[in-house]
């Protein structure tokens, strides 16, 4: 019954050997669905394993913990093997043999792990005895899993929708493992710079008890120290019920780090506990001394008489003996002193022991509603610059998350012969690894190495031939038709071979949304006149415009197109259209205009005019609701500190920006242009300099304006580093807020100079107002809201009112000194002198109360784009050209999150309201969704909910209640659903659902 | 029976528990005695557990070892806890920890243990039952020990009396500990840079099979590997009859570490083997194909199908499972590859089970009869300064060496009460201890950092303080008398508060020598005359001399004596006499000489002249056998490299000896020159610089013409390091020969520019020429022998016909790059300028083939120097003033080497022939000593023989039998003995027993 899907194939036959025993949960009148809620009796896993502490004491938990990079200095597979120790000396696989063998003499040891990426990799090599060996650890409670996602995110520049993946996937295979001893009772984000609500919300509804972080602004810090607030209650989002997004989160007292002179890893140089008075430098009291002075220290700054002390750091305990040996005699001496009256009682202990004392203690706690950014870890220290930094990657991730999504659905609705078929076996995991790893804090963040950077890519572009491979076949078995499929991944600058060469092919083109949506497409041609017809045999309009110019210097020797073909596509709901192109005519590409006079731009929905002196933008309008804003649009950029400087030696890097001036340099104070006009699509081309262009394009049917930047490489032979921004000024009247989204979902207000919790003292007016833009971020006043969607994560701020900037592209020439030892300096093979990057913002004016119904599809549709796939010549007739996974689509404010296979019966599906519940008049209402009805050629045979991250029964989701300082204990409600099938959404809620499916 | 006599207190319990089951063996007539026979049924340690190997096929033995330094750039006790890691990451407990968890998990993994001072650190603290577990990995041969002394002892600077002490100490351990399975079979010094001869015979002696190393001159190990002569047979002795000495000797073939790219312990960076083809980077064929090339290269270079590899090095498997873990994988992916016709069969090994192998091939072997020093390992990198860096250590391991044979006697002579008496509790073991880690060859060599230095010296102090109290109880107990007594440990500054205020005070003279022995006796005084009786009441010649002024310079603020009080004394075998002195007169000291004129000192026996125009030494001449040479002494400095040279950029260093310039700078062409002649002394005092000043001494009735020579501080505001010798120029026709001793025993003759087994190419004239010298050198011809007894042991050579030069002193400004990174530049607080350095050398002319009569002797009374003590006022006249423990002298080649307290009731006695069997028509000749007649106050009740280091019955003794290429294999001889109780020892013997006795 609980076929492993494939996930982790080497596990097929020893997980078979351990669901034996699973107790199936009938739910919803329909068979249980394979959670493993395996619990051996007697087995005292959980809160009921914590060792007991003394009520009249103080109680000091040390917790053993390593902390397992997913891959910084060095690839996650060179961390796993402790390979490249020259770079980093690390270790997994020997950190967990040794904590192993190390808890395995002493059952008082505790020790946690987190990483399941890493976990999963050792798992899998060990023998039979040895699992069951862990297993019993497991079912003990002395190794005890927390956090237990694939990684531990970023949280500036993680899409929720790839965290959830990424959690689920490793939570997965702990509840496949250890059964219900397996399932984390606790978040655990000890080294993200800087924690996003979203993050909290996530982690919330997927049933953790608490959380606990380190970071945190210093001031922050301070503050929160001396009013005893760092134990606190997050509610992370303002559109859920109380107590649903409500997380009790702790800031740890050393970062991750032991106390000062107490880390006893093979990493360290603190002097062991030498107890033998036998031989020299007997040094128990002294150890003891000091070690009571600074639990006595800590207790002062927390509120209940449990403190916590991480006792372990990054890629510690591979020789686990030194750090247990040294803690063993703490925990002996230190306590044999209260024999004489001292008030400290050590005690090994888990992040989840700790937080079940704090929740005995029955207070109350202080209640945050902002977030925990950015964050700074001095006054010139802010870790700013990795919202921006590597934003190829940063993209990569994105398209790669979207390609993902595809495939997941396509694996579904393919049915058995996705994974095998006319094209070989194709899969989905390999990809879903991939992006599972991408997410981790020094991934997706830009903070890792160059080389494991390139890793990252390398991976997720290995998923993606998998998925390649799956997704022809399904769309094989969809269509009828095996031709072969190619896929242009370069249409982004303008390559693709078969588009370039045919004179007759077809393009498909699969939409991953839930409902009906239309795009431009852009194919690479050399003809200059081309015959479409659409799915239904319809003439399709399209033109031929020449490639910029500045697409033919990024794409080096890739291709040689020197036109566009341009049309509008569109794809039914999780579904697909094929559309058959033929050339017409080839010859030289049609002529661009020149401009000296006046260009305007506009379509039904907008218009765009730009200054004919500087070529710049200047205003927009939205012509349905007849407003006009002034908007001027340029290039900028902030000259990195190389970190010589009176009031810090803060270089600018990887992950903190830190700009010489506040004031940037103007890139081009005007704008060579090119415009062209066609009935598909209008473009203005601008030319600002070598290194920076931009089209500012507006399309036939389209509600935004889209600005495609080609940044790069930027020039470094004045040997000053650079910090290009974007920025948009406006007659938008601000008063010092904006708003950024947190992870791609809810919005939050920021404001200049201002943080909601304390009273900030500002002291970087640049990178001090930065804030993560995942998805959007926009700017209002009571009649217009500007919204800028953007294609990948990156940084922004709003410095003066009526402005907005965000940063694109970061190339540094120096460390910046937090670890990962290279200056953020990318180039390539292709790019030998700096990278280049191209991007796309789209922009929308609307009013305020209906901005939302605009910006909430549009940044769906940036986020799960159309797949593209061609094949040459002609189909078969009896090619099947037309296809929709849904029966309908679903209502505007529903959005399909996940659709996935989760093993050879059953799929994994979520729903989302996708809008907050003050965003939107019209959609920000309860909406119901029958889950019969859902799928054109499946039938919903039984559902199962489950809490978000999939590895628990929603009905027997049990959390901590906590009490908030300032208001009653807000009690969980629950909502009945229509009925069986007809389940309802409330803003911003997603549900997650196994359903049992067939093939109709 | 075994009682635990205090070596190990925190064993008593324990090691009772493990003794219940000896076996005792009935010898000699008397109860046997505690060697620790045990070995259990079915156990199968030794060579019976050594893996099977394949014969048609390479087989390669992997040995995983540790290499632990008993102190070097971390104290012993540092290294053993892990401390200090910031210096070097080295933790020796949990190396011991580690490797046991290993070696539990895989039954076939192997590993050797060497240094005994650690296992016994650890061992002592570990539970019962982790000391069964361990037992039994020993009796299965899994954990197996190899040299197993207490360190891995020095061989250039060490004396053969210490390095027999701690390897008995070490071996003892093992045998009380683990029985017949703990008995190392081979003999293992990787590490000692270069290697004595006599080493190899005591190693023969102590009953090891085989000898392995690892640094040899990178010259010889060319032509060895070329010849396949890097296993030999080296007889190590001349005076022996084969095969008593001769050693089997395997040069490893990278010194002791792992081939290149295969070292997996924590403190390597060499790739891990990745062998799961789901992960990044697979490597399993790259790791075999590199391992084959390696093995089948080593293999052209020995003889056999069998091959060492090291895998260890310095402080590895703290984290053992690095190692292991891969070295199963490397075992299993090689020996694959028989399948497809490899011929590389690899496995786990011990050097004994190696050995096993070499010795089964039954194959011939190159002969060596001379020693591997000086050591080299290039052009210019000779390692001859070690063998006089820190003189000052070297001076104090000796006069502590002598002060534990005392020690040991005077715990043997006075019994019961010597441990615990009037002055409270006593031991010997504390002394033992420091000893025997000051053999290891990085202490009394000199080459440890300066912090390690001071704690090795002030081991040697709390030691010597240990047996104070013990040697206060004995003398009590003999003389009746339970007066204080004080100890001059600084006589040699002319520092003793007692004899520098008192008006009447005694001072015994213990004498450790087995026969009767006259020594000249200095004690700082204030007086101008006193009165001194000896133990019969008779008057003694006695006279006062003025303090030399170089020693008001050393002395510093000690002491403040004006005048030296100097006579002769007398004291029996192992014995004691009291001598009473009385002030008769205060006043100012007597007036010294100051020379224009030639000036001669002479006594009965010899008469030396000096140069009136330089006031150095000029003549020598012997009166008793009429010789008379020429002979010139001087001071010299060698500029030591700095290490910027065209040749090679190594400086001089601790370790290495390397001279900017073949011709050392004089110092001072003449010297300011006093003299003073007494009834009892002559002296010429003279000065050469304001840090090199020198008295020449000759005693009323010595033999020898005492240097004692005042070095330091060494100026180095020039900023030149310098190496300090003295050189005696003389007339002798030497034919570029010289002689140096073997660790204070056998004689070798050197050859300038020469090495018997290779052919030299001489790249440093100076360094490439110096040898070490533990007690004496010497020029000949066939007429003239010069003798040198140094006090320490020193480097020196023979660069000019007829010359001798002796390196005293070193201070260096660079570090020479072999590891323990500081400069040899020795400073204190009380020294803070730069260490000031006092020694003696103890000349004597004779004739060639009669001069050892008098330089054996003589050397012994500067290895073992009497021992004073001072009681103030007057004694009891009850008190007994003389007392000898022997019945009679020994005769005059018999040394009594041992005489220490072995448990409750059992002496370890060692006697040895001091005479080598070319040296001395009177004294080459076997000698029989009768045990029972030994002692005047005890009764040998039983006696049995062992070997050398008394962990084996010597009728038990078996070594593997091995053939010389050019000769027939020798065969053991057996001598009877006259009868039970008479033992007779032929040149160069030592015979070890343990004696039953009763104190009559």
């Amino acid at each position: 019954m609980s076929y492993d899907f494939g996930l982790f194939p080497n596990m097929a036959t020893k997980a078979h050997h351990l669901v034996v025993a699973l107790a199936f949960t009938v739910l919803s009148g329909v068979l249980g669905f394979p959670l493993n809620q395996e619990k051996k009796d007697g087995v005292s896993c959980g809160y009921q394993s914590c060792h007991a502490t003394k009520p009249n004491l103080l109680n000091v938990h040390l917790v053993p913990h390593t902390h397992d990079d997913v891959g910084w200095l060095k690839t996650v597979d060179q961390y796993f093997y402790g390979d490249r120790n020259d770079i980093q000396h690390a270790g997994v696989q020997y950190i967990l043999d040794s904590v192993v063998d190390q808890l395995l003499k002493n059952p008082d040891r505790r020790f946690i792990y987190v990483e399941t990426a890493f976990f999963y990799r050792w798992w899998k090599r060990q023998s039979s005895s040895m699992q069951q060996t862990v297993t019993q650890l497991v079912n003990e409670g002395r190794l005890e899993f927390v956090n237990g996602g694939w990684c531990m995110s970023d949280e500036a520049a993680t899409h929720y929708s790839a965290v959830i993946d990424q959690m689920t996937m490793g939570l997965r295979f702990l509840n496949e493992t250890f059964g219900l001893c397996g399932r984390p009772r606790v978040a655990w984000h000890i080294d993200p710079f800087g924690h996003a609500r979203e993050h909290a919300s996530i982690f919330a509804q997927m049933g953790y008890d608490g959380f606990f972080f380190g970071r945190l602004d210093y001031q922050d810090r301070a503050r929160r120290m001396m009013e005893k607030e760092q134990e606190l209650l997050w509610r992370a989002s303002d559109s859920l019920t109380p107590p649903m997004a409500d997380l009790f989160t702790g800031i740890l007292p050393n970062g991750y780090n032991p106390p000062e002179g107490f880390c006893w890893d093979q990493l360290c140089d603190d002097p062991p506990i030498r107890d033998d008075p036998d031989l020299e430098d007997y040094n128990v009291d002294d150890v003891v001394q000091r070690f009571l002075l600074i639990a006595n220290s800590q207790a002062r700054v927390y509120k209940t008489n449990h403190i916590i002390m991480t006792m372990g750091s990054d890629f510690q305990y591979e020789n686990a003996n030194l750090w247990y040996k040294n803690l063993d005699k703490l925990i002996h001496y230190v306590n044999a002193r209260q024999a004489n009256g001292s008030n400290v009682n050590v005690l090994y202990s888990t992040p989840s022991c700790y937080l079940q004392e704090l929740h005995r203690a029955n207070l109350t706690w202080p209640m945050k509603t902002d977030d925990f950014f950015p964050y700074a870890d001095d006054a010139h220290d802010f870790w700013t610059g990795y919202f921006t930094s590597r934003p190829a990657l940063k993209r990569y991730e994105r398209i790669s998350n979207s390609n993902l999504q595809t495939c997941n659905q396509l694996e579904v609705l393919g049915g058995q012969a996705s994974r095998k078929g006319p094209f070989g076996e194709g899969d989905s995991q390999t990809l879903r690894k991939a992006m599972a790893v991408a997410q981790h804090h020094d991934a997706v963040s830009g903070t890792a190495k160059q080389h494991v950077t390139n890793d990252y890519a390398r991976r997720l572009a290995n998923g993606w031939q998998h998925c390649q491979v799956l997704v022809s076949n399904s769309l094989a078995s969809l269509s009828g038709s095996s031709a072969e499929r190619v896929y242009c991944d370069y249409l982004n600058i303008s390559v693709c071979s078969l588009t370039e060469s045919s004179k007759k092919f077809t393009v498909s083109v699969y939409n991953p949304l839930a409902r009906p949506v239309s795009w431009p497409v852009r194919l690479p041609v050399n003809g200059t006149a081309y015959n479409i017809t659409d799915a239904k045999g319809r003439s399709v309009d399209c033109k031929v415009v020449p490639v910029s110019s500045a697409t033919r210097g990024v794409r080096r020797t890739r291709g040689f197109a020197i036109n566009e073909l341009v049309f509008q596509v569109q794809a039914p709901p999780l579904g697909y259209s094929t559309y058959s192109v033929s050339l017409l005519k080839n010859g030289p590409p049609p002529a661009s205009r020149q401009h000296g006079a006046p260009i305007v731009i506009q379509n039904k929905f907008l218009r765009a005019t730009f200054d004919p002196d500087t070529g710049l933008l200047s205003s927009l309008s939205n012509l349905e609701t007849k407003q006009a804003i002034n908007l001027t649009q340029n290039f900028y950029w902030y000259n990195a500190s190389n970190g010589h400087n009176s009031k810090s030696n803060q270089p600018s890097g990887a992950y903190i920006f830190r700009p010489n001036s506040s004031t940037p340099f103007i890139i081009s104070k005007t704008a060579r242009t090119e415009s062209i006009q066609t009935s598909v699509v209008q473009e203005v081309r601008q030319w600002f300099a070598p290194w920076v262009s931009q089209v500012v394009r507006l399309y036939a049917d389209s509600r935004a304006l889209e600005l495609e930047w080609t940044v790069g490489p930027l020039p470094i032979d004045d040997s000053l580093g650079k910090e290009v921004i974007t920025r948009l000024d406006t007659s938008i009247k601000t008063s010092e807020f904006f708003y950024t989204d947190s992870n791609g979902r809810e919005v939050l207000q920021r404001k200049k100079d201002f943080r909601p919790t304390w009273n900030l003292k500002q002291s970087e007016p640049i990178a001090g107002n930065y804030y993560p833009i995942n998805s959007r971020a926009y700017i209002k006043d009571d009649l217009d809201q500007l919204t800028v969607v953007t294609d990948r994560s990156q940084g922004g701020g709003s410095i003066q009112n009526g402005s907005l900037e965000i940063m694109l592209h970061r190339r540094l020439l120096y460390d910046d000194v937090r670890g990962v030892g290279e200056p953020l300096n990318e180039s390539s093979c292709i790019y030998p002198n700096g990278l280049v990057v191209r991007g796309r913002l789209l922009l929308s004016l609307d009013r305020p109360a209906t901005a939302a119904d605009t910006h909430r599809p549009l940044a769906q549709e940036v986020v799960l784009q159309p797949l593209l796939s061609f094949t040459d010549g002609q189909l078969d007739t009896n090619t099947r050209l037309e296809f929709s996974g849904l029966q309908a689509a679903l209502p505007p404010a529903v959005h399909l999150l996940t659709l996935s296979q989760w093993d050879q019966e059953l799929v994994l599906l979520r729903l989302e309201h996708q809008f907050q519940s003050w965003e939107s008049k019209l959609n920000s209402q309860p909406v119901t969704v029958n889950l019969q009805k859902l799928f054109s050629t499946l039938d919903v045979l039984g559902v199962s909910e489950l809490n978000l991250s999939a590895n628990q029964w929603k009905d027997e989701m049990r959390r901590f209640e906590w009490t908030p300082q300032k208001e009653e204990k807000p009690l969980l409600k629950t909502f009945e659903n229509p009925s069986v099938w007809e389940v309802t959404l409330r803003p911003m809620e997603i549900r997650t659902f196994l359903l049992r499916v067939s093939v109709r």
